[in-house]
């Protein structure tokens, strides 16, 4: 059974896994650990627990559990004091507050969930996601860089407060893959974020893993304004040290004009410069789901998105080559 | 296999579940609806849900499943927004919210927790637990009763506000029970509220099965102050509409001095002024078991109360007779 290593943030994680998981595969999820906005960020500071958000969706997208189930791990409270929390949130919190540890916590939570494969942490040290502007300003955490309009002006630097020791389970399975995926994900908020722990540049570097990078949809304004696949490719290639691609995905299929004006504010679709580059494989990989969800920034992060059945399609397909 | 069909407050239920557990028998646990205290009150109030508190006190006594999950169930939040939720209450809430049915709700949780027998909740109208003392005092709801001083100085009425519909599955479970142990259980805060909904003291008056009263150890100063076992008796009957019971079960263990006198404030032990009812059963029931735990109610609960394994070992006798 090929053993596929998925990094990114939560959300980009969720669509992956979420579609290689009826294959034949041994999954491995690997999860930032830099998140602090939301219910995460709450639960952070009152409970000192470590980010538990995008583990959770991870564990959602592995769980061979029932609707219910799953139903009931995104789940969010809607008044009170619990206003917010999504229930898996508070599932890891209180798992990793009864066993002492957040690993044993997202072990324990994936046997509820039944899930198949595993979700790894990439460190285990809470740690904060910080960036200094060129204009002296400090972004202290994910959240405030999430929200950022001004990182497109220039950063001196992006790293993680205090350096964190990366879970050698994580380097273990990027040792061992047959293929890695990086993205989709926040370039700055979820995929450089889990670079940054020291060591995994280098086991990207040195892992005989055929290596993916999909390439996000959509800019993000401010942050990302107007990056076209080559400037995609150019700042991971800062944060890996090389170009350590085999294959670079590319989204070809053009979401209805009305869609792409209401990003407007939002963010520019990716551009695909790359043409030329013999490693990008290009195909309509969006969804056509048009899922009205209940909270605003799912709302407006889900209408221009990958598919997951689509995507699962291509990475099968580079599977099946190995 | 016998049906033994048990009625009380969350902590009562949760002794005489526990005991009986490891036998051979068909558990049904009838639960009180009245509960607005702590995290349970808390989450009736600001997300509108049924009371899960003695509900979850149940499922864990009947829980099959690992020592973690049961810790985690009774795991309470120690800060933040959080703080003195037990994570069994936010799980039974949730599932109330995401299934749109308490009913389904206590199911779903007895899955997950792999229980050996059923929880029924008595009513599933959401309730309040009123009193009207003969000072003319209007006391609102469980909690108010609960920590009342006054209410030996004489009450006009207890009720339920707005009356509820008793859940038929209740009634059948009596009617069709080989065993119904009473007890034990706050009186006016967990055993009488039970007694109140409609329907439930004519099936307990006309059903064949064998019942039992398993007195209480201790009185509650300011609520059945100096009550002996015919006070505690004289209750019962006036809302049972007669005495129904076959057994009567008398503790005869006695706590150390230094217990009682530490008790002092809260209560007298009961008196057993029923030696020459032929129904009174005398035996020591009383746990030795002396365990700190953090929540300050419970550390002096817990100080003196039943033993599991002798309580049922007495109910069993019973038991192996019918």
């Amino acid at each position: 059974m090929k053993k596929v290593v998925t990094i990114g943030g939560g959300t980009g994680n969720f669509t992956v896994l979420r579609g290689l998981k009826k294959y034949d595969l041994e999954l491995s999820a690997i999860v930032s650990m830099a998140d602090d906005g939301g219910s995460t960020g709450i639960l952070r500071d009152e409970l000192g627990v470590l980010p538990p958000g995008d583990v959770r969706q991870c564990l959602v997208a592995l769980s061979d559990s029932s609707k219910l189930m799953r139903g009931l791990i995104n789940y969010r409270f809607e008044s009170g004091g619990l206003e917010g929390h999504s229930f898996g949130n508070l599932l890891l919190s209180a798992l990793e507050k009864v066993t002492g540890s957040f690993e044993t916590a997202v072990e324990e939570a994936g046997k509820i969930l039944s899930i198949k494969g595993k979700v790894i942490p990439i460190t285990i040290n809470p740690v904060r996601l910080k960036m200094l502007l060129d204009n002296g300003k400090l972004l202290n955490g994910e959240k405030e860089i999430y929200v950022s309009t001004e990182i497109d002006q220039g950063f001196r630097s992006i790293f993680l407060d205090p350096i964190p020791k990366v879970n050698p389970r994580a380097l273990d399975e990027i040792k061992n893959a047959d293929l890695i995926i990086l993205g989709p994900g926040g370039l700055y908020s979820s995929l450089i974020p889990i670079l940054l722990v020291e060591g995994v540049s280098k086991a990207l570097r040195e892992t005989k893993a055929v290596k993916v990078l999909v390439i996000n949809l959509m800019n993000r304004k401010g942050q990302t304004t107007a990056f076209k696949g080559s400037d995609h490719l150019r700042e991971f290639k800062k944060y890996l040290g090389k170009d350590i691609f085999d294959h670079i995905l590319f989204n070809n299929g053009k979401p209805p004009q009305e869609l792409v004006q209401f990003y407007e504010q939002e963010g520019n679709l990716v551009e695909n410069d790359l043409q030329n580059d013999s490693r990008v494989i290009q195909a309509d990989l969006l969804s056509s789901e048009l899922k009205e969800v209940q909270n605003g920034d799912l709302l407006k992060r889900n209408l221009i998105r990958h598919d997951h059945k689509k995507l699962a399609q291509v990475l099968l397909s580079i599977i099946n080559e190995i």
